[in-house]
């Protein structure tokens, strides 16, 4: 079983093969800062490997998800001159990348503020569950910066019609509007309705064989940047090695035999 | 005219240019077999070229439209070993590939179960209509395996948002839902409404030159691969053959003179 | 200052650091010719660098957006052959790209007819706002002809799903879908809407930092093209010139004053 890190600017809870991230620096909102980067990314190295952890809940403590990145980390930084600034940014979009290519399923629970790197990191989660007064938006440009890390997440999520519009006129906008944008899968009224959400997409996701769907997501990654013939070869051969996997034998008898899969007891 | 096969699993009829495919294999909802997937690309190797069949209208007998692969197939493939379950898989997809790229316009029309392999044939289509009582999923995961073939073709149609959500989740839904996460054109709340739909549908693809129809198709297809440049270099060389070509003189000519085009009546 | 170009078709107004441009040829509801297309593309190169103009918004005169490309034109071309077609729709092309590459915010304000070329160019608008009266429409294929040079930017404003079916069928629709196709990003119901909507957005672009807006633009364009890791890299690099550069300290400089910035006074 994994063993989880210790951190500072996270709280972290692994109870039922799922992973619950809370950022935790309430004082700024939740502001991203290159400590949060750090632990964020050494968790998931602890449980990338782990086929029991088969979900990851990523949300804020004190009622935000995540104001964006923490000015006073670039204050810091600005003293070291230029290159700090690069590799501050760079390793908030490492952390996207690794996120977004997690074998687990990452979930999103978004409250209050969602703005700038926070707005990002909602856009690499499978699946996303706002709340309706939720403030969204991309506010960069206003001070006089760029949304750099989180541009490409941002266009892959929403499209470029949307996403143009958005970074250029850093709009404000809430969960009803966040859910007509495509940005989220649902958007709850109250505290309630998210956790039942919550509760309900979780039990979704214990139907589906981890192993099927860490291979799924990858799948479904992958088709944006490969030629269609050479990825369905691919696809076809990892079908026929689900299929007479473990998983697949598995799930196609308990299809037959009318029983729950093993994984989904 | 186009020579039709002989079809054991489809049942055929062509009338004033439009080809009608029904998936008939009733006693398992159309479930895609080898042989199906083998009488589709048949049937679209026999009308291909034939500039009279305009469209082609897929559905399924029964009240269904189909509900994805076939067990009993994946049964007899078992005992000949994980070989066999690749080519089954890549032969299905290889048939999404040839319908995607039919110039004719493909017309999906979906009852009843539109799951696994059904939703990839679904993704297709140029222009889908649903009946709302529709049920929508990719149960693939649950069962141990993977929407291999159809990862690629229902990112495209809907989007990684929407896709991530639906293969790691198989989630069920209705024709509404399809409507509004972009999946189909129409949802219809009747018989009666899908085949006035499907009527109007037919007399706006009557009002479209069949060439320019199909060459319209490959340019639409052809920008999710090709660069930006290049493809207008050829975009311009072919609308140039079009308007000095048979189609564009009568097409315009109708146009000043106020008549219907010839292939409009 | 820049200095506009004497134009024939198109009237021209810089006001407060925003280009109007308005089609002009209000007798073939502002067909767009090739005499247009040259004033188009010549406006902008006239303010392309010129930092004090940070929007650009094109309109049509006479309750119409562009209904097309213009037959007389054609006619003229057919006399000098296909590659007069070529050259003619070409060029048209090239005006898009040149558009969408603008580095100032671009607004479309659509009424009436937006057909053909004219639905093409509203594509490639950052902010589009249309009456909900508008008649969109792709009704090429009906004319023999082909959508050709703005396939591409159709397919990336709507996505292929829905880009196919409106080439496919030819089919006219109002604003309100425009609206739900995600081809527009506001719907208004009057004249005094679309401008105090108009307004509204203006009045959002003047928070953004110029500069910043012009990179973050580039930056989004770029992330269909390019491969996410360099991707990453270049505007990390970009983050860090930006934060360090005189729009990134005036911006965080008055985010911690609690004043407006300098472009946003």
């Amino acid at each position: 079983m994994a063993e989880l890190p210790n951190c500072d600017t996270l709280l972290l809870n692994l109870e039922g093969g799922v992973l619950h991230v809370t950022l935790n620096r309430t004082d700024s909102r939740n502001a991203m800062s290159l400590a949060m980067v750090g632990e964020l990314r050494a968790v998931l190295d602890s449980v990338r490997a782990d086929a029991e952890v088969r979900a990851i809940v990523l949300r804020g403590a004190g009622g935000h998800f995540c104001a964006g990145g923490d000015i006073k980390d670039m204050a810091g930084a600005r003293a070291k001159g230029s290159d700090a600034y690069r590799e501050l940014n760079r390793a908030f979009g490492a952390m996207l990348e690794e996120f977004q290519q997690a074998p687990q399923v990452v979930i999103a629970l978004l409250e209050g503020a969602v703005l700038g790197g926070g707005f990002g990191l909602a856009c690499i989660s499978d699946i996303a569950i706002a709340d309706q007064a939720c403030k969204f938006g991309l506010p960069e440009t206003t001070l006089g910066i760029l949304p750099a890390q989180i541009a490409p997440f941002v266009v892959k999520r929403v499209g470029l019609t949307q996403a143009r519009r958005l970074a250029l006129t850093a709009a404000r906008f809430d969960g009803a509007e966040a859910l007509r944008l495509g940005l989220v899968h649902y958007c709850e009224a109250s505290d309630a309705a998210l956790e039942q959400r919550l509760g309900e997409v979780l039990g979704q996701v214990r139907q589906c064989a981890p192993g099927a769907n860490a291979a799924t997501k990858a799948l479904l990654l992958a088709t944006e940047q490969e030629a269609l013939g050479p990825l369905l070869d691919r696809a076809a051969e990892q079908f026929a090695a689900a299929v007479t996997g473990a998983e697949g034998i598995e799930g196609t008898m308990a299809f037959v035999q009318k029983r729950a899969a093993r994984w989904a007891q």
